[in-house]
């Protein structure tokens, strides 16, 4: 099959350019293109190849970096790309349920290029999109159409000035009127204001906005959500009674608008409620499926994970970028040497490898991931469709939120700690603007807050997990998931009475002995939140107290841990499985091992402590066997970072072109900004207004 | 003295506002203005004052963090106060050396209202200006004058295109032309372009360029430096010869001018060399009072110790400037409570406390670091102009660049967390721009790289550790420097065979136990080390790969360990000092203790591998102590934020203005932004032009 693959993909993706970066590719063990192919698949990797392709030949996306555009500008252009891509049709609804993993890939492929288009896009089309078609009925379908042919644009209002978290606590109302058959929205006042909304800022004309719904009798039924028009279309101009706005400047992702909204009692019609999990009937009577708010607010479960494991592959994107640039930085860069006159490039060194090559294996190890991940969900809303209303299904809707809400903090977290190193990595230059490592940072930052703050997220994980063992303590329950991440834990007090049995570089690189550590962990830390709540719920009394209180060093990195064996567990499965091409075994079980063991030895104070490894020795081998697989990797990385960077154009940094004309294309780029060579305009502030010294110091 | 020290302070620092932070002002252990008063002094707090008021009061000085400024407009603005800073005379010679500190403060002061107005100053007035008073000779004093009327505008320029760290490869020339008694200065090629310059993009009209001096002869006598006319000060355009430009948007500091500058046979008066280390006779020949190119670099050593030491109060200021604005939030940002319908601060969640508090007492602890050892420094450069050739005074030199070059990589690195933690701390509002956290992290993140990568300089500490060690294994020499600092390792045999005996909370609160484990660690890492590097040499044979392959997990954390050893060693001493007044005692060994036991708790899988510690308690209750101290802290935190925040004009984010009045400031700044409620001026392209969907999809 090698052969018969590598041929066909030729034609779909050019060879890498002659240059500094040959050398590193010639030794690499693998084929690069052989790996493209099997990593991504033909089809998702053509479907890429015409993105980039298209972007690339359309003067509307051209860029640096390095350019100083006023934010209307960056607004500007963003909603033009973004009406754009609608012309291009990359979003073809038959084509992407055929391969779902497309989506992920159209997603992915507009945030390798923007992610200020990316988030424009999809929080139109698939989150102000979705909303309506999975909380709506048939009455809201009429919307998809005015979406899909951009009539009318969207956003998705939930978080208040006040509120975020804790959304149970938003304030903004809406009375129903019978009389007129409307609701009456409304903000109380400025800390009830809609925030943070993407679109809203300057482009939506329509919100799904979230409120409190109540009925005459002044009884409240909760969060309800429903279609607001905002801004007439015709003119972009607000409604009567809405006051929205732009909150201006953000760290990053500056051609998004973000907005905020009062409602000033503006009516809408009985009809614009999103009626699947509650309904007023024109007589004025509230009526639900469910039993109550809590059960209620539980259905909607499914989407939240949505959200969230969408992020996993954004952040993932984003590590991708960050060590493709930091990686063909640093095997053209090059810095002392064993001779006075012979410089080396950095990633000969051991520091260097150690700072990067970790990064260079979470990035596949979390692709993976959210790959697998986002299939999983695909299932879950199959069932849903399909009306399953399984305890099976129910189970899998459970595990997957729980996953979800620790790989999305995982993921983000990896991303942000991984974009800083590798912009530290490439020293000066990775702080020069056009470079775009900055972007890389502050565009993956949101990516640690939105759809729940990492924290807070992490304890959703845990208090599942922790939900688990109570079953199993109290009614003797199993531990079993559908997916089986927690399978495992039913032989938890055998694995807590386990020893790591070996001591060397090469007992550490057994897989059978990694996964077996990292189950360890994980009981470890799930006994010990257990312990510590029960503790802290008897001497206090109160189970808010008890959460609280054995977060830090519990819940936290139990939920961390639980995680990180998934992903380590799914991505070992990967590199051994039948699937893999002879000549990709050996580099797959190397970043595959590099990651688990990276992972890992970021616990290892706790694997001293509960006795599973002892002696001095155990410890310094898993550190030279996280060194010995760097060593191993380091000619591979430059073909490894040639399968997940995108083409040179999308990827936008110079010192990070597929040539490795490190120099050349950073001379080139510098010297091809504006005014680059040109006296400041201010020159005469210098020449004319000389400063007289300690002339206002008797002001002081 | 408590009262008659507060009767004088009243004067000098206004009431804190009444509001919502008021609760916790109301529960601190102690008066925020005592604390004030005893840190930074009289004099430094009634100087930093006189500069708070200066900007606040001069409407140049005025600005939003969320506006949106062309980069051109933040170059001229930031010349522009630079210009003004020249006409308060905060920099006054005379009062400066009387008290030395007040130049740290007079950096911090700038810095904390911008680091390009900072750093523009400090470049021209201290790096350019002291680099010409200490590398040249009377003849070069006329520059001084020059440069305090601004005559002449100056810039540093060492680092090239393709060289940092690697001084000594740098490849600008300097050859000798006896006939004229000129130096040509000459890049061979664009890769040899001055790089990174600070003030040469648009400002400096001289420069300080770093060069090899070659002799008719052809011999190289290594990097000198020599004053350049870049610049014609009466037009600001490029000098003959010289190709000058702006490097362009960086991630941050964009008010300074970043450039380089290219030099095409360039010709300047053999007086131009800055001749202190070497000079050339007018009939050409070179001479020089150090023995050899080495031991004439060794000489500059000091002079790099003052740059790293800045740093470190650089990155301190940068630290207190994120943690007041993430702990003033999360005072008065209320998420979830105990009941339903009462929502408490998030300040009081155990979690969010562990998140900051530590950085808040790194704040403090580094910020005694950056003091105590500038004025160590100041002993130095008081030795080197009186002459002192003593070998105490060697040492001191050696010694401080040791701590230098580990001081700036812990604190840079730790302000770099720090304001990463606190930007997520704050949510979405963190998220901002106007709210700071991101300028900040984008202006703090040049520390971990320029004046050395963070890195490559943590090898110079080591180096000298491993130095001591080896004199001592080959000479007998004592383990003793100046100040102290590796005096402990005399006994190292000693500490090694030694264990916790302790087990409890409480024990890990003892200060003595404390340092005795840190002590323990870095006798450990020092050991370790050796052996690796001996190892690693017997089997190499090459000293290169030897420190090469000894980095990660040995001399890397040995310098960063002596390093925090060092740091809380001397917090401690000052918070259990006679001269800390009574009641202030409490808050500030509970400061130092939290710096120290967190710090400590990223070590303790080398505790317990190296058998300091043993068993499952010892290191849980480290975990307790350390959750201890934060709840002891969490009511003193907002009056230690007092005590460190500048004010709410220098802080300049509405969610930490002093009042705490989060959400009313914070809407009232979005409110004030231009345009924030005008729709698009592009408001018809999405009006008028509806993309027709998938229209361009046969392009594809």
């Amino acid at each position: 099959m090698g052969s018969e693959a590598e041929g066909r993909d030729s034609a779909l993706w050019p060879d890498t350019p002659k240059g500094p970066l040959s050398a590193y590719r010639a030794r690499a063990s693998f084929s690069s293109k052989e790996l493209l192919l099997f990593w991504d698949g033909q089809d998702v990797l053509h479907f890429k190849k015409t993105i980039f392709s298209a972007l690339e030949n359309d003067p509307l996306f051209a860029r640096s970096h390095g350019a100083d555009l006023p934010l209307e500008k960056q607004r500007e252009l963003n909603f033009l790309r973004c009406k754009r891509v609608f012309e291009y049709g990359f979003f073809n609804v038959e084509d992407l349920l055929k391969n779902p993993l497309k989506i992920l890939a159209l997603i992915s492929c507009l945030g390798m290029y923007d992610w200020s288009l990316a988030n424009k896009y999809v929080l139109h089309i698939l989150i102000f999109g979705s909303s309506i078609f999975s909380s709506g009925s048939e009455q809201h379908l009429k919307y998809l159409e005015k979406i899909y042919n951009m009539e009318i644009f969207g956003c998705f209002a939930l978080t208040e000035l006040s509120h975020g978290s804790n959304t149970k606590a938003m304030r903004t109302t809406a009375h129903y009127d019978p009389a007129t058959q409307e609701f009456i929205l409304h903000s109380p006042d400025f800390e009830a204001a809609k925030f943070w909304v993407g679109n809203m800022g300057k482009t939506a004309t329509h919100a799904v906005v979230f409120a409190q719904l109540y009925m005459p009798d002044g009884e409240c039924h909760g969060l309800h959500s429903f279609v607001v028009q905002i801004r007439d279309p015709k003119t972009l101009l607000p409604m009567p009674g809405v006051m929205v706005g732009d909150m201006g400047k953000k760290l990053g992702q500056n051609g998004l608008d973000n907005g905020f909204a009062m409602f000033h009692k503006v009516r809408i019609p009985r009809q614009n409620l999103l009626d699947r999990t509650g309904n007023v009937t024109s007589e004025g009577t509230y009526s639900t499926p469910f039993k109550n708010v809590r059960q209620r607010l539980g259905a909607s479960l499914g989407s939240l994970s949505t959200g969230r494991i969408s992020i996993i592959g954004m952040s993932v994107t984003n590590l991708k970028l960050a060590v493709s640039i930091a990686l063909r930085f640093s095997a053209t860069r090059c810095q002392f040497g064993p001779m006075d006159k012979e410089e080396i490039p950095v990633l000969e060194y051991p520091l260097q490898q150690w700072r990067l090559l970790p990064y260079l294996a979470a990035a596949y190890a979390l692709d993976h991931l959210s790959k697998t991940l986002f299939l999983d969900l695909m299932g879950l809303q199959r069932g849903l469709l399909k009306g399953d209303h399984s305890a099976r299904q129910a189970e899998l809707g459970r595990e997957l939120h729980a996953l979800a809400s620790a790989g999305k903090p995982l993921a983000s977290w990896t991303a942000q700690q991984g974009i800083q190193e590798c912009r530290e990595a490439c020293g000066g230059h990775g702080y020069l603007a056009m470079n775009r490592l900055g972007d890389l940072r502050n565009d993956n930052d949101p990516n640690c807050t939105y759809e729940g703050d990492n924290n807070v997220l992490l304890q959703q994980t845990s208090n599942y997990l922790l939900g688990l063992l109570e079953q199993r303590l109290q009614d003797g329950a199993h531990f079993t998931s559908p997916l089986k991440t927690v399978d495992f834990l039913e032989a938890y007090p055998g694995i807590l009475s386990q020893k790591f049995m070996g001591s060397s570089k090469a007992d550490w690189l057994d897989t059978a002995a990694l996964l077996a550590a990292y189950r360890w962990l994980v009981c470890y830390l799930l006994q010990g939140s257990h312990q510590r709540y029960c503790q802290e719920k008897k001497s206090r009394g109160s189970d808010f107290e008890a959460r609280n209180n054995s977060q830090v060093y519990f819940c936290r990195p139990l939920a961390l841990a639980f995680m990180e064996l998934t992903v380590v567990q799914r991505f070992l499965e990967h590199a051994h499985s039948s699937s893999v091409p002879p000549s990709l075994q050996a580099v797959l079980k190397r970043l595959s091992a590099l990651y688990g063991l990276w992972s890992l030895s970021q616990h290892v104070a706790l694997l001293y402590r509960g006795g599973y490894i002892s002696g001095e020795q155990t410890g310094r081998s898993m550190e030279d066997a996280i060194l010995a697989l760097c060593v191993q990797l380091k000619d591979d990385a430059v073909a490894l970072v040639d399968v997940i960077a995108p083409s040179d154009f999308v990827l936008g940094s110079p010192i990070a072109r597929a040539d490795g004309e490190l120099y050349k294309n950073l001379w080139a780029a510098i010297l091809q900004q504006n005014g680059v060579l040109e006296r400041a305009a201010w020159w005469p502030e210098f020449t004319a207004h000389k400063p007289v010294a300690d002339r206002l110091k008797s002001q002081l």
